[in-house]
């Protein structure tokens, strides 16, 4: 039996696309100390273990808790919660086309630690149920705005892994059926291609080649999410008709997804998720326009209200704790 | 405590849109009597329900269980496992737009038996994970191709429900975006529109107005998706390729259900089911192309094996157990 005492803390890892966050977690949800590295300066699995390792040696010595760690949770895309492993991960520069055992890699390195794994969407839907907006929720689907579109669906207080422990794509449903955009798993029309930060930016390209229509993003090389964002506070007609765009096309996924799993509530997070004041409206209309009117004004659209950085963090954490 | 000796059989009640099958059954699942009575025959619900009490009455003296029935279990369309109600059942003559206590009134008209209910297409699933295909998997969607597309989704082992006790309607997720043909619930491009005994017909009239091609479908009046089937039977060039492409709209939206649930197999129940030679190729060729790569001729699609009335009464009779 392991003693709760000398074992108070957990490690909680977020991999994106971009860069990596961990921490060092304790009982009551606090982290104690924090770093991040990046993700996509890697192409080869073990260079980026061997680095994760060594950044956690050091915020775990940096929090005190050398030999009280009691485990290790991981948020990863494409990482399975029943094998440990990360399966051909095309957002992840060293993920493609390969399993990578991550679990097993990252106890080797950090002295035989346990590892537990899952879809870093997964992760963030546990981090909300324990400490955001959706504590006390038995029903609800997480969808993250990154890199990519990614999603955790809690059925019964449970996330849903379910036969082969890769449920819950939903940023590969197919939003567009015909002449759809190219997507980074070879398929067209996901949803991903139009929702994620780089599909918003995507869509603002599109938008500004096609018109003449001033706009502050013209100005800008290589536009993001982010200057989007800043554009459409600033009243760009261009920007914030692009998160009306976006919101619309969210909107009809998610009347599908409530009509697998009728859920109370569909909680939002990442960085695109931000722009709520730009997103809430257009999301709310589109899905309500397309959901059975049994569901009609009756699902809840919210927006996390977690530090992100933090929410990451917890979320993998949480896993650890079960451990 | 209930002692199960003394009470040894339980009801199963099917309703669909036009008929609906109850039976008696026995703890290892036989069927010991059963009837059919129209649905669609009936303007009230408590015509319908006092005509359900004596269908009932007549088959538990046939099998003599007088006193030793549990209870009644009953799959409805809209039906609510958590509250015994339908609702909103727009494919029933008398349950569109309004609320009907049916666990409650048939209970009454039978003496007070406990009775359950839940969506049809949820019983066919626990029916068929006790006694069908399903028999052992943990993970499987049920999809019913009756007069609508009804769908039960087993994770874990156990019926999603959902926060309200509505999940499970794929029958009503966007199969065609743009232009898509009018559903009964009042939205645009259902899956239910295009892959139901109705829809099939649709199609069918659609295309022998289309084209000149010969067909033996155009000698008949009133189309039914039965006729297609032997027509197709029977060589009809028109009609093997109204299975083609039913099979295909069914695919491409399998992929995404697959994408919510990473389920091991959809199982296939209903009239339309029986035309598996000609729906079998073009479901699978068309989830796999729509399918992630990690999914990719993983996922089973198989056929219910039970005799169609049996399973129905079955999977509603199962449900009677747990009370």
């Amino acid at each position: 039996m392991v003693d709760n005492m000398a074992m108070p803390y957990v490690v909680g890892i977020d991999i994106g696309g971009q860069t990596t966050k961990m921490g060092v977690v304790d009982t009551r949800g606090q982290v104690l100390a924090q770093t991040v590295i990046r993700t996509d300066t890697y192409d080869d699995e073990n260079l980026f273990v061997a680095e994760v390792a060594e950044a956690l040696d050091k915020i775990i010595r940096e929090s005190s808790s050398e030999g009280k760690i009691r485990g290790i949770g991981v948020g990863a895309p494409n990482g399975n919660y029943y094998t440990g492993t990360i399966e051909n991960a095309v957002n992840l520069k060293w993920g493609g086309n390969k399993t990578i055992n991550f679990a097993e890699l990252l106890s080797k390195k950090t002295g035989g630690l346990k590892v537990v794994l899952t879809n870093d969407a997964n992760a963030a839907a546990v981090g909300e149920m324990t400490y955001g907006v959706a504590r006390g929720m038995k029903n609800f689907i997480m969808i993250t705005l990154g890199t990519g579109v990614g999603s955790g669906i809690v059925i019964n207080g449970e996330v849903v892994y379910g036969h082969d422990g890769f449920a819950g794509e939903l940023g590969h449903t197919c939003a567009v059926r015909n002449n759809g955009r190219l997507c980074n798993c070879g398929k067209t029309g996901c949803l991903e291609t139009y929702c994620s930060a780089i599909g918003v930016a995507r869509t603002a390209r599109e938008w500004l080649s096609l018109t003449d229509e001033p706009s502050i993003l013209r100005s800008l090389d290589n536009i993001s999410s982010k200057d989007i964002y800043e554009a459409a506070k600033e009243g760009d007609r261009i920007a914030v008709k692009i998160f009306e765009f976006t919101g619309m096309m969210l909107g009809r996924s998610f009347a599908d997804f409530v009509a697998f799993s009728a859920p109370e509530a569909i909680v939002l997070f990442g960085g695109l998720a931000r722009a709520k004041e730009f997103l809430y409206e257009p999301i709310l209309n589109s899905m309500n326009a397309n959901l059975l009117p049994l569901w009609r004004n009756k699902i809840k659209i919210m927006f996390s209200q977690l530090k992100e950085s933090d929410a990451a963090i917890l979320g993998a954490s949480a896993l650890a704790w079960e451990l």
